[in-house]
């Protein structure tokens, strides 16, 4: 991180397929304003921009515009990093391959920098989270979807494409439930929230033991309930982070031996489960990792504040962004 | 690789299980002259390295002395680059954590890296073969085990503790076969020499069609046996060969979603099957790849010469080496 007193500040800008949230971040990661727009509103670019633009100017101009502004970041799912572009992405309303840093370079003036989500996750954590002086490391956020952020040597792997680090879409049984990928079997289908309901309403059916989760349409069932039921003592709760917990850790476990990673850092709602799914899944990487990794690897937490969290991890790469 | 006319020759030296071969190579990769001793003829480490070095000196001497050499790079099995020994290789007569890397030093007054073989492998591509230019692949190397050499950004990955990259041990079946790392389903119990011909025993015995393999004694058959009965048509042994190729190819299918390489090499035996493996292979990759990512992997066979492989990839680290 560069910090040059002329230009204190940074912009964040995370793109999700419901909101896009975009704020102001100063050196020490302290978000000073932010703002919204529901991004499904616009389903054309162009508007979608202008309105981004209209909400963030005025904030821009409570800390003396743009020029104090050393640059932009953004995470957007699907995000390419070499290109600025946002490319197919099947949960956002355009279609195709959308240049949009350089869209918003144009408008603001402001160098503009963008990658996937769980990317910006990543460089977040390590400008101003749990893994500050970890060279070696790798995020994996755990929302409506899985994704991960892969830093070695220091550096974040984007791959020869732009597109590494999809430890979602890992296949971790070829014979598994279908993912909106259009495989089978991917990480994301069991570890994500959407695959935490999925394995309970699994469960119900396949059992006939009493449980809070049966007072829910199965249908309605979301992770959270599984979570308040778990912390009731509701043993089929528990026994579903349970097995969400295994799934996750054992392919942690193959993750180690591709990169040998000082930490694995847990971020988003399912982490926040605490013990209930930590344990399991340090349970199942200790068991599965080969001998010679077996100890070493750190289970942390994410330590961005929540609510900032990502305006913040967006934020970072707005440092390290290039002037053009 | 920088050269430097005052020392314009490398060592390498490759320690096998059976064989520990050495050379003395020029910066176009030529293997000027090498020699060899057997590594598990040498119980007691220092008679080792006195064998080897009573073997090597003659050999610096045809170029002007150790005063010629850059450096020497060292591929052995459990090789630690960060602190240049060898820790519990199992296969190796020695136990423990072995310094050698400083032990040729002080023996040779030459400044010494040491990597585990496949990373060597991975170096000495990236110097001499298929690799040159590409700041992205995977090594996989194909012997008695499968090994794993990761370029990232145009550097090695070695991990926060020196022993990154072991994707011979991704487990690809929890419920699989047994592995000699003590876990199940790893990657190398199916597509090393010996899963393939395990695979074979397998196939035989589990199958009542005629083979030519089952001309050979079960427990003596090996996968060039396989490979020779598919030269001639048998249709077992081309089955062997697609199960082999798919596992694998299914595997690298998941490793593209870590560091999305440009391409990925393999070297071998193994690979030298020809299409009857690498098609089994292509196809299992791009059918199980996720989608962003069809198309755009590479795959290529290792370009080093054959006999000279082993040496020049550890000769290649010689040039990297930091004189102490």
């Amino acid at each position: 991180m560069t910090i040059n007193m002329e230009k204190p500040y940074v912009v964040g800008m995370d793109i999700g397929g419901t909101n896009t949230v975009f704020g102001v971040v100063d050196s020490r990661g302290n978000v000073l304003a932010s703002d919204s727009v529901k991004t499904q509103q616009y389903a054309e670019v162009n508007e979608y921009v202008d309105a981004v633009c209209k909400k963030l100017l005025p904030l821009l101009q409570q800390f003396g515009g743009a020029e104090k502004i050393k640059g932009m970041g953004v995470g957007a799912p699907n995000g390419n990093y070499y290109s600025g572009t946002i490319e197919f992405a099947p949960n956002l309303p355009w279609k195709g391959v959308i240049p949009l840093a350089a869209m918003f370079e144009e408008r603001l003036g402001i160098p503009t920098a963008l990658t996937n989500d769980a990317n910006a996750a990543a460089i977040g954590e390590m400008t101003y989270g749990a893994a500050r002086g970890l060279k070696d490391f790798i995020m994996i956020t755990l929302g409506t979807g899985v994704g991960s952020g892969i830093v070695i040597n220091g550096q974040l792997v984007y791959g020869h494409d732009g597109f590494a680090g999809e430890l979602g879409h890992v296949v971790v049984d070829p014979a598994g439930r279908q993912c909106g990928c259009g495989r089978k079997g991917c990480l994301e289908t069991y570890c994500s929230a959407t695959g935490v309901a999925r394995t309970a309403r699994e469960f119900l059916v396949a059992r006939s033991e009493p449980s809070l989760l049966r007072n829910i349409p199965s249908e309605e069932i979301q992770s959270k309930d599984v979570y308040d039921a778990a912390v009731k003592g509701d043993k089929l709760a528990l026994e579903i982070f349970e097995f969400t917990g295994k799934v996750l850790g054992t392919a942690l476990a193959n993750f180690v031996a591709f990169s040998s990673p000082e930490a694995i850092i847990l971020f988003g709602g399912l982490a926040k489960s605490g013990d209930y799914i930590m344990k399991p899944i340090q349970k199942a990487l200790e068991e599965n990792v080969l001998n010679i990794y077996k100890g070493k690897t750190k289970l942390l937490l994410s330590q961005l504040k929540d609510a900032d969290a990502a305006v913040l991890g967006a934020s970072a790469l707005g440092w390290e962004v290039r002037e053009s």
